[in-house]
């Protein structure tokens, strides 16, 4: 057991965004149209709401709430969609997609906030387990949005299985949510490490190069084509760190530790604005938001920031 | 260094399929319409065929050639979809997907093998690192024929990208090809591990766990998720191992040791035909086709056999 387990950690860092979901997703519920029926009507069932991918939430002047009973959801707009999203602590959790013509409607309440996934997550605005729950109902109402139509024959589709799977009725073909699994990668040679920014990130933000993994590829092949794709830097050794979801829309960051094996670095523009190795001191001088040059990085809810500090201790 | 890259081998299992491909995806290339051509058009190039989801190879007599010349491939009839593979020793590779109506008349060919995906990484048919070509070469083809329509309005959508995208010309909506992660896990308690056999298997065939990451989890949560609801086991830590693409029609296998934490298995009887507890003795025997009632196990070509092998040595 010591060679097969050691040093491998319990759970991910508990700062880390998304991860350590609390929900029993009780799968085997979703297809038990009686079961889901009794669910929903239950007094103490709850529903994370979303409207045009930003969660509305409740606000009483203080506090936030991050979900609402049946009753009160309904209220908030018609649904487009409803997703079931599990148990916890006896209570079933369901998810809305509300329909985006209320958007400016709910904004306008003031018992009510609407809030970016991202600032909620950055913020740490709702508890951490809770935040997981958000990240999944978001992929999926986000899923459903996007797939109203069946790719195989091009008819309406509809959901069933609690929201976990699209039939089509035209031509039986059957469709399921995706994710999309990223690579994201911190190359480490020697005492310095590779990060690059990209067009759209702000200035001075440096970042673990990434991209998404594509059909055919392990996770380490897909780490060495992506570093040399974006930074020519060839990779050796690959150490997978951690994984986290990204509901935007649906990722699976999929985090690494990389062995550069080469020093120049030859940056593809399309992809990156900047690309450079860092010492360990100017990473741990980014981290604590204390670099001479302002440069800053990502927080402590993604999964860079760990294999940053990971770095650091290393 | 040490620290970060302890005990990470470089490459995968020579003997696992679909790996270490030796392919140059050259995706830069993929948006240059004038370099897609003149690559197209060289005397060297080569194309892996599929029709009906099968492998189309060249045959001698004697030996297999897994592709064919460009004059060859558009013999072997209609193309329905072509993709740009990559680049290997200086020769560009495309994939095409041969019209289904040619398939009988491929197979009455004397010139031809048509063998299946699986049939030809169990038998070792072809070299490996075509062998992760021609997964890569199905996932993409299968996808494009799974999604000739957009799913966010219904409408033809049109492949463009040398393969790698489809938009739709209606609503201008961008589709990439899926990867599906799975995670793939053999649970260890002491000198016990956990595997079962689905409904589907031939009698007496055990492997490793499985099932589809859902959106919004981790892979340690679905390796938890996934052992609990298919066998009752709860899981503690969970070690990733090595990834494998599984090209049925696109997924990521990600293999994972699990630790057990409790012993009574419960079956899910819809995913599970069978579950047991395996010592490392009885392992060992089913991997060298010794045990004593008969049993097998998935071959070296798949993730599942390296994790036994890795439970009997550790």
């Amino acid at each position: 057991m010591l060679k097969l387990f050691d040093t491998v950690p319990l759970a991910a860092p508990v700062d880390l965004g998304f991860v350590n979901g609390a929900l029993d997703r009780a799968a085997l519920r979703r297809d038990d149209a009686a079961w889901q029926s009794a669910a929903y009507r239950a007094a103490d069932t709850r529903v994370i709401a979303i409207c045009q991918d930003v969660p509305v939430m409740g606000w009483n002047g203080t506090a936030i709430t991050p979900h609402f009973t049946v009753p009160q959801a309904l209220e908030l707009g018609a649904v487009d969609d409803a997703v079931f999203l599990g148990l916890h602590s006896g209570r079933s959790y369901f998810a809305h997609h509300v329909a985006p013509e209320a958007f400016e409607a709910l904004q306008a309440r003031a018992d009510l906030k609407l809030i970016g996934m991202r600032s909620i997550a950055m913020q740490g605005l709702i508890d951490p387990s809770m935040l997981s729950a958000f990240g999944t109902a978001k992929s999926l109402l986000s899923w459903h949005a996007r797939h109203r139509f069946c790719s195989a024959c091009g008819q309406p589709s509809v959901a069933t299985s609690a929201g976990w799977k699209r039939v089509c009725p035209a031509c039986g073909t059957e469709h399921f949510p995706r994710t999309d699994p990223v690579v994201i990668m911190l190359a480490v040679r020697g005492d310095v490490c590779l990060m690059g920014r990209g067009p759209q990130f702000p200035e001075g933000f440096y970042s673990c190069l990434a991209g998404f993994l594509e059909p055919g590829e392990t996770i380490e092949e897909a780490v060495r084509r992506e570093t040399f794709e974006e930074a020519g830097i060839r990779v050796g050794r690959v150490k997978y760190i951690q994984a986290q979801p990204w509901p935007f829309p649906s990722s699976l960051m999929i985090g690494c530790i990389a062995e550069a094996l080469t020093q120049d670095i030859q940056i593809d523009r399309q992809e990156l604005a900047d690309a450079r190795w860092f010492t360990k001191q100017e990473v741990a001088s980014i981290l604590q938001n204390t670099h001479a040059e302002g440069f800053s990085a990502p927080p402590r809810m993604a999964i860079a920031h760990h294999m940053m500090e990971l770095f650091v201790q290393s």
